[in-house]
């Protein structure tokens, strides 16, 4: 029932030394073990690089609607941003997502509920600007890292060990493994990384949720990506950042 | 080639007293003049009320997955979350984005970009925390604001007005007015409220995007909307804020 692979390669265009947002749509590329280029990771030489990137951001493709940032994604004359619409296109062309329309939807939803908090995990070491360097808003950094990790953290883990707990609790949706189920378990992934203390302190809450991302990780190809060069590790130039004064006492 | 109007009227769910993120949908169903009801603005003797909206939100419809958070809308057994995905399900119902499947992906990455620029328009006010008041945030919101009106605010609108015209002009998406008009209408309404000062600044550097906002102001169910008591004002309460030390000097 799995679509036909497509002749060509997708183009994933995104920072290529960090796992940042670009990360769940590689996620979800190498569970599907589709091929990708991974543009600017390529060497300028061949067409790859940052400058190539920054060149569609600009605008460069003929008829197609410019990004307004990275991640996006090519294939043949589309260009798709937007880290959980690209997901959403790309889910049902691999079977990483139910075929019912409902299903799909929800799936949407609740990675767009992913996209919110991913901007408010970013916002705790840039609370001010993301022009500026972290150490230029470490106060109000920390102000912000303590009522995420007070208030915001345990609403979202909750709601998501909630919502897997109401479908069954294994899969947030339907009734076998979906994209977004990936996508949780890249968030506990980065937040194990960025805030090792806090997170520990919540895994009591969460069982349904760890299960998953322990079955995530041991998903075939997902686990020969993960022990591969082809995962960038968490670094502080990303979205998840191990500041150790922004984590639990 | 519209299609027929629902027989049900749509149960849309809101905090009653400001616009919000609500008002995206409010205004597509508006210039849709599709039957809703406004279920938080409802007496709660006939089912409505803000307590009737919470109910659901802690997952009492059987079967659907629960919100994280409103807005949220019902139809039948779908209850639907995350404004920029109620707006990319009700569209093509209405005949308010075009048909052709590229078209829709581009005015949903477009309205996914609005919902980015929202999140940095209410962090102004808020950088902190969304549950303290503004008044304990003060110093930090100022630093936001200023970042917000010196870096994204131009980059945002300069975005939009770009992506304006090189599709001719007059529409965001295809060749005729659909939501994401109505969105970046919305969001010149909004900062023409918040941002005095900032957004006149601005205004000579996006004549297309004013000219829009003209037009989606003039579509005659929506003007006959904004010149009704079901908008509800701009307040001190909402995602745009007139806060007079935040805006440019």
């Amino acid at each position: 029932m799995v679509p036909a692979m497509p002749s060509k390669p997708y183009l994933l265009y995104y920072w290529p030394s960090i796992q940042g947002r670009g990360e769940f749509v590689r996620l979800l590329l190498e569970d599907a073990g589709a091929p990708y280029v991974d543009v600017a990771r390529q060497p300028p030489a061949e067409g790859g690089g940052v400058a190539a990137m920054l060149k569609l951001l600009e605008g460069a493709a003929p008829g197609a609607l410019a990004p307004f940032g990275p991640p996006f994604l090519r294939h043949g004359n589309l260009v798709l941003a937007q880290t959980a619409l690209i997901l959403h296109w790309l889910a049902p062309r691999h079977g990483l997502v139910p075929k019912a329309e409902a299903a799909r939807l929800h799936a949407h939803q609740l990675q767009l509920t992913v996209t919110d908090f991913l901007v408010e995990v970013h916002d705790t070491h840039h609370p001010i600007a993301s022009s500026k360097y972290y150490q230029e808003q470490q106060p109000e950094a920390k102000r912000r890292a303590a009522e995420f990790l007070a208030n915001r953290l345990p609403k979202y883990l909750g709601y998501f060990e909630r919502v897997l707990r109401a479908n069954g609790g294994k899969f947030l949706v339907g009734r076998g493994h979906s994209y977004v189920d990936g996508s949780l378990f890249q968030l506990v992934e980065g937040l194990r990384y960025a805030f090792p203390k806090a997170f520990r302190a919540l895994e009591p809450k969460v069982p349904r949720t760890l299960a998953l991302a322990d079955r995530v990780a041991a998903r075939p190809r997902l686990a020969a990506y993960l022990a591969s060069g082809r995962r960038v590790p968490f670094n502080e130039h990303g979205l998840f950042r191990r500041y150790p004064e922004l984590d639990a006492g």
